[in-house]
Protein backbone atom coordinates (compact mmCIF):
# COMPACT_ATOMS: atom_id res chain seq x y z
CA UNK A 1 0.00 0.00 0.00
CA UNK A 2 1.45 3.35 -0.70
CA UNK A 3 2.36 5.36 2.36
CA UNK A 4 -0.29 7.84 2.16
CA UNK A 5 -3.30 5.02 1.65
CA UNK A 6 -1.15 3.89 4.52
CA UNK A 7 -2.35 6.71 6.66
CA UNK A 8 -5.41 7.40 5.36
CA UNK A 9 -6.60 3.92 6.65
CA UNK A 10 -4.72 3.81 9.82
CA UNK A 11 -5.57 7.29 10.68
CA UNK A 12 -8.38 9.13 8.57
CA UNK A 13 -12.16 8.55 9.34
CA UNK A 14 -13.08 7.22 6.23
CA UNK A 15 -14.64 3.48 7.00
CA UNK A 16 -12.55 1.36 4.15
CA UNK A 17 -12.89 -2.33 5.37
CA UNK A 18 -10.84 -4.75 3.94
CA UNK A 19 -11.82 -8.00 3.45
CA UNK A 20 -9.27 -10.68 1.98
CA UNK A 21 -9.24 -12.41 -0.86
CA UNK A 22 -12.37 -14.95 0.18
CA UNK A 23 -14.55 -11.31 0.89
CA UNK A 24 -13.53 -11.86 4.62
CA UNK A 25 -12.81 -10.28 7.64
CA UNK A 26 -12.39 -11.45 11.36
CA UNK A 27 -15.00 -9.85 13.92
CA UNK A 28 -14.72 -10.56 17.35
CA UNK A 29 -17.50 -10.03 19.86
CA UNK A 30 -16.88 -8.95 22.91
CA UNK A 31 -20.18 -8.72 26.22
CA UNK A 32 -20.71 -5.07 26.42
CA UNK A 33 -21.07 -5.25 30.23
CA UNK A 34 -18.07 -8.18 31.48
CA UNK A 35 -15.99 -7.46 28.09
CA UNK A 36 -15.62 -11.25 27.88
CA UNK A 37 -15.19 -12.36 24.17
CA UNK A 38 -18.09 -14.14 23.29
CA UNK A 39 -17.44 -15.39 19.77
CA UNK A 40 -15.26 -15.34 16.55
CA UNK A 41 -16.29 -15.52 13.25
CA UNK A 42 -16.21 -14.23 9.69
CA UNK A 43 -18.10 -11.45 7.67
CA UNK A 44 -18.48 -11.10 4.55
CA UNK A 45 -19.88 -7.77 2.60
CA UNK A 46 -23.23 -8.60 3.27
CA UNK A 47 -22.66 -9.66 6.64
CA UNK A 48 -21.50 -6.16 7.99
CA UNK A 49 -23.95 -4.40 5.68
CA UNK A 50 -26.78 -6.79 7.71
CA UNK A 51 -25.48 -5.70 11.27
CA UNK A 52 -25.07 -2.61 10.63
CA UNK A 53 -28.72 -2.02 8.96
CA UNK A 54 -30.18 -4.26 11.88
CA UNK A 55 -28.06 -3.98 14.64
CA UNK A 56 -28.12 -7.32 15.16
CA UNK A 57 -24.45 -9.37 14.22
CA UNK A 58 -25.00 -11.59 11.80
CA UNK A 59 -21.88 -13.42 10.10
CA UNK A 60 -20.70 -15.36 6.47
CA UNK A 61 -20.91 -19.16 7.06
CA UNK A 62 -17.76 -20.71 5.37
CA UNK A 63 -19.11 -23.96 6.47
CA UNK A 64 -22.18 -22.85 4.83
CA UNK A 65 -21.74 -20.56 3.07
CA UNK A 66 -23.80 -17.97 3.15
CA UNK A 67 -25.10 -14.76 5.63
CA UNK A 68 -26.44 -15.88 8.84
CA UNK A 69 -27.34 -13.97 12.17
CA UNK A 70 -26.46 -14.99 14.91
CA UNK A 71 -29.50 -16.35 17.22
CA UNK A 72 -31.56 -17.19 14.24
CA UNK A 73 -32.59 -20.17 15.58
CA UNK A 74 -31.75 -20.06 19.00
CA UNK A 75 -33.23 -16.52 19.77
CA UNK A 76 -29.63 -15.68 21.19
CA UNK A 77 -28.92 -12.67 19.37
CA UNK A 78 -26.31 -10.34 19.90
CA UNK A 79 -27.34 -6.55 20.16
CA UNK A 80 -24.61 -4.34 18.86
CA UNK A 81 -23.54 -1.68 21.02
CA UNK A 82 -20.80 -0.48 19.27
CA UNK A 83 -18.37 -1.58 16.33
CA UNK A 84 -14.50 -0.82 16.51
CA UNK A 85 -12.14 -1.23 13.55
CA UNK A 86 -8.40 -2.15 13.68
CA UNK A 87 -5.72 0.02 12.16
CA UNK A 88 -5.56 -1.69 9.02
CA UNK A 89 -9.38 -1.98 8.98
CA UNK A 90 -9.12 -6.03 8.81
CA UNK A 91 -10.74 -7.21 11.55
CA UNK A 92 -13.93 -5.53 13.69
CA UNK A 93 -14.35 -5.79 17.45
CA UNK A 94 -18.64 -6.06 17.90
CA UNK A 95 -19.38 -4.66 21.64
CA UNK A 96 -22.48 -6.72 22.46
CA UNK A 97 -25.63 -7.27 24.27
CA UNK A 98 -26.27 -11.10 24.34
CA UNK A 99 -29.79 -12.46 24.24
CA UNK A 100 -28.53 -15.22 26.24
CA UNK A 101 -25.46 -17.79 26.25
CA UNK A 102 -23.46 -17.20 22.80
CA UNK A 103 -22.13 -20.32 22.74
CA UNK A 104 -24.30 -23.14 21.25
CA UNK A 105 -23.39 -25.78 24.10
CA UNK A 106 -24.92 -23.22 26.31
CA UNK A 107 -21.98 -21.02 27.78
CA UNK A 108 -21.99 -17.95 28.05
CA UNK A 109 -18.90 -17.09 25.65
CA UNK A 110 -17.61 -19.68 23.07
CA UNK A 111 -14.05 -19.09 25.05
CA UNK A 112 -15.08 -21.71 28.02
CA UNK A 113 -11.80 -23.79 27.81
CA UNK A 114 -8.65 -22.77 28.86
CA UNK A 115 -4.96 -24.45 27.50
CA UNK A 116 -2.86 -26.19 30.73
CA UNK A 117 -0.31 -28.03 29.16
CA UNK A 118 -1.59 -30.63 26.57
CA UNK A 119 -5.35 -30.44 27.80
CA UNK A 120 -8.09 -28.31 27.79
CA UNK A 121 -9.72 -26.92 31.74
CA UNK A 122 -13.09 -25.60 31.48
CA UNK A 123 -12.06 -22.17 32.64
CA UNK A 124 -13.13 -20.78 35.77
CA UNK A 125 -13.49 -17.52 34.83
CA UNK B 1 -18.16 -33.65 11.84
CA UNK B 2 -19.88 -36.97 13.29
CA UNK B 3 -21.69 -36.52 16.60
CA UNK B 4 -18.57 -37.92 18.82
CA UNK B 5 -16.02 -36.72 17.11
CA UNK B 6 -17.83 -33.07 17.88
CA UNK B 7 -18.33 -33.93 21.15
CA UNK B 8 -15.10 -34.78 21.60
CA UNK B 9 -13.93 -31.41 20.34
CA UNK B 10 -16.18 -29.68 22.23
CA UNK B 11 -16.20 -31.06 25.79
CA UNK B 12 -13.40 -33.29 25.90
CA UNK B 13 -9.97 -32.29 27.19
CA UNK B 14 -8.28 -32.95 24.23
CA UNK B 15 -6.58 -29.88 22.49
CA UNK B 16 -7.01 -30.78 18.85
CA UNK B 17 -6.91 -27.29 17.45
CA UNK B 18 -8.49 -27.09 13.99
CA UNK B 19 -6.79 -25.17 10.96
CA UNK B 20 -8.20 -23.78 8.32
CA UNK B 21 -8.29 -24.92 4.42
CA UNK B 22 -5.25 -22.23 4.55
CA UNK B 23 -3.71 -23.99 7.53
CA UNK B 24 -4.68 -21.30 10.17
CA UNK B 25 -6.79 -20.25 12.96
CA UNK B 26 -7.79 -17.14 14.22
CA UNK B 27 -5.77 -15.31 17.47
CA UNK B 28 -7.49 -12.93 19.50
CA UNK B 29 -5.13 -10.99 21.78
CA UNK B 30 -6.32 -9.52 25.31
CA UNK B 31 -4.33 -7.72 27.97
CA UNK B 32 -4.34 -9.66 30.93
CA UNK B 33 -5.00 -6.74 32.94
CA UNK B 34 -7.25 -4.10 31.32
CA UNK B 35 -9.01 -7.61 29.17
CA UNK B 36 -9.02 -5.12 26.50
CA UNK B 37 -8.83 -6.51 22.77
CA UNK B 38 -5.33 -5.74 21.70
CA UNK B 39 -4.33 -7.37 18.68
CA UNK B 40 -6.54 -10.32 15.96
CA UNK B 41 -4.16 -11.90 14.01
CA UNK B 42 -3.56 -15.55 12.21
CA UNK B 43 -1.58 -18.99 13.55
CA UNK B 44 -0.81 -21.25 11.58
CA UNK B 45 0.43 -24.70 13.34
CA UNK B 46 4.63 -23.32 13.26
CA UNK B 47 2.91 -19.90 14.91
CA UNK B 48 0.95 -21.96 17.77
CA UNK B 49 4.06 -24.27 18.49
CA UNK B 50 6.24 -21.47 18.59
CA UNK B 51 4.23 -19.46 21.00
CA UNK B 52 3.54 -22.43 23.44
CA UNK B 53 7.37 -23.25 23.47
CA UNK B 54 8.69 -19.71 23.88
CA UNK B 55 5.45 -18.10 25.90
CA UNK B 56 5.60 -15.37 23.33
CA UNK B 57 2.63 -14.84 20.85
CA UNK B 58 3.81 -15.99 17.31
CA UNK B 59 1.64 -15.56 14.37
CA UNK B 60 1.46 -16.21 10.67
CA UNK B 61 1.80 -13.46 8.17
CA UNK B 62 -0.43 -13.82 5.13
CA UNK B 63 1.04 -10.85 3.39
CA UNK B 64 4.77 -12.20 4.05
CA UNK B 65 3.93 -15.57 4.06
CA UNK B 66 5.88 -16.18 7.04
CA UNK B 67 6.51 -16.69 11.01
CA UNK B 68 6.55 -13.25 13.21
CA UNK B 69 7.13 -12.71 16.53
CA UNK B 70 4.98 -9.52 17.88
CA UNK B 71 7.36 -7.24 18.89
CA UNK B 72 10.53 -8.64 16.61
CA UNK B 73 11.53 -5.55 15.84
CA UNK B 74 9.70 -3.08 18.22
CA UNK B 75 10.55 -4.86 21.28
CA UNK B 76 6.52 -4.69 21.93
CA UNK B 77 6.05 -8.83 22.72
CA UNK B 78 3.47 -10.11 23.74
CA UNK B 79 4.09 -12.52 27.18
CA UNK B 80 1.16 -15.53 27.33
CA UNK B 81 -0.43 -15.87 30.66
CA UNK B 82 -3.20 -17.83 29.06
CA UNK B 83 -4.53 -19.55 26.02
CA UNK B 84 -8.27 -19.98 25.51
CA UNK B 85 -10.13 -22.10 22.89
CA UNK B 86 -13.42 -22.22 21.42
CA UNK B 87 -15.84 -24.73 21.54
CA UNK B 88 -15.09 -26.37 17.97
CA UNK B 89 -11.33 -25.36 18.30
CA UNK B 90 -10.72 -22.89 15.11
CA UNK B 91 -9.96 -19.75 17.57
CA UNK B 92 -8.39 -19.42 20.16
CA UNK B 93 -8.07 -16.09 23.22
CA UNK B 94 -4.33 -15.43 23.94
CA UNK B 95 -4.19 -13.80 27.31
CA UNK B 96 -1.25 -11.85 27.34
CA UNK B 97 0.81 -9.02 29.06
CA UNK B 98 2.28 -6.68 26.46
CA UNK B 99 5.61 -5.22 26.53
CA UNK B 100 4.41 -1.61 25.21
CA UNK B 101 1.77 -0.43 22.92
CA UNK B 102 0.44 -3.15 20.32
CA UNK B 103 -0.61 -1.31 17.74
CA UNK B 104 2.47 -0.21 15.39
CA UNK B 105 0.96 3.19 15.82
CA UNK B 106 1.77 3.32 19.04
CA UNK B 107 -2.20 2.91 20.36
CA UNK B 108 -2.13 0.34 23.46
CA UNK B 109 -4.19 -1.56 21.27
CA UNK B 110 -5.12 -1.61 17.55
CA UNK B 111 -8.64 -1.13 17.78
CA UNK B 112 -8.32 2.10 18.67
CA UNK B 113 -11.50 3.70 16.31
CA UNK B 114 -15.18 3.26 16.62
CA UNK B 115 -17.48 3.40 13.52
CA UNK B 116 -19.82 6.78 14.44
CA UNK B 117 -22.81 6.47 11.60
CA UNK B 118 -20.24 6.28 8.17
CA UNK B 119 -17.05 7.64 10.12
CA UNK B 120 -14.35 6.39 12.06
CA UNK B 121 -13.50 8.17 15.80
CA UNK B 122 -11.06 7.90 17.80
CA UNK B 123 -11.76 5.46 20.71
CA UNK B 124 -12.07 7.28 24.03
CA UNK B 125 -11.85 4.07 26.38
Amino acid sequence: MADSANTLCEQGTEFMPKFDDRGLLSAVVVDSESREVLMVAFMDEEALAATRETGMAHFHSRSRGRLWMKGESSGHVLKVREIRVDCDQDALVIVASPAGPTCHTGAPSCFYRVLDGDRLERATV
